[in-house]
C-alpha cells in the first residue's frame, strides 16, 4: 500500500453556510465547490490548501451520520483520508490481512468521483480514516 | 495571511509506542523524530505524508491538556496546524483585527524548533487550529 499524500480533511459543521465565512474571510481560502452525496446523507464543501482539501461536511438530514457526529461531540474534525496511489482495493486486501476492520469492504463511489472507503476507528488508534483514488489517475 | 500548506495534524494517543505499529506496519509510513516538548506536557512522534506531518502526541502528565483531551473524547484527532509563508506574528495580527480569539497572542516555540500559535476553537468552527512557520525558511 502506498500513501502518497493527505487528500483531505473532513470536518463536521452544523451549516456551511455559517462556516465558510471563516474558511473564506478569516483564512483566505476558496470553496470551489459544493456537492451534495445523497446516500451519505451530506452536503460537502471543498477548499484547498497545498496537496489537501479540506471537506466541510453538514448533515442533510437529522439522523444522518454527521448529525450524530454533531449530537455527541460538537462541531470539529470527523476524518482524515489518504490519498492512495496504488488503488483502494488493493489496499483493503492487504488491510484486512492485517487484521484492520473495514467498514467498507469494497470501494465505493464518494464526493468528487473518487473511490473511496473507510475504516473502522477501533483499529486505526481512534482516527476515522478513508482511504480515496481518483479512478482517472489510478496507476 | 497566506497559507500555504497543512504542515501537521495532531492526533492524541494514549501511548506513542502502541501507536507506532499501526501508522508504520498496517499505514507503512515512518517516524523520523521522537520528541518532547517539556512546557506542553507531551511527547510527540512524527511521521510524513506528502506535505504534511503526522503528529502523534502523548501526555507526559495526568494534568496534561493531551490527557484531559483523551479522558473527555478518547484518542483521536486533536488540531490542524497551517503553514504560514507571511509569518505568524502577522497572522495572529491580522486574525485578531477579525475578531478570532487566540489562545496564543505571540509566537510561541514548539515541537521541530518551529514558531507557533494556536487559535481558539470558538472561533474557528470548532476546530482546534494552530499556526507554523519555520523560521529557517520564513521571508
Amino acid at each position: 500500500m502506498n500513501l502518497s499524500h493527505i487528500e483531505h480533511i473532513g470536518i463536521a459543521v452544523k451549516s456551511i453556510d455559517e462556516a465558510l465565512p471563516y474558511y473564506e474571510n478569516v483564512l483566505g481560502l476558496k470553496c470551489y465547490a459544493i456537492e451534495e452525496v445523497a446516500d451519505q446523507k451530506v452536503k460537502t464543501a471543498f477548499l484547498k490548501i497545498g496537496q489537501t482539501k479540506i471537506e466541510l461536511l453538514e448533515s442533510t438530514s437529522p439522523d444522518g451520520t454527521i448529525a450524530s457526529f454533531i449530537e455527541k461531540r460538537g462541531e470539529g474534525i470527523h476524518h482524515i483520508a489518504f490519498s492512495v496511489a496504488d488503488g483502494v482495493q488493493n489496499a483493503l486486501v492487504e488491510l484486512e490481512g492485517k487484521g484492520v476492520k473495514l467498514i467498507d469492504k469494497a470501494p465505493r463511489k464518494g464526493a468528487e468521483g473518487l473511490n473511496i472507503a473507510f475504516l473502522h476507528p477501533k483499529s486505526t488508534v481512534g482516527v476515522l480514516t478513508e482511504l480515496c483514488e481518483n479512478p482517472n489517475e489510478t496507476k
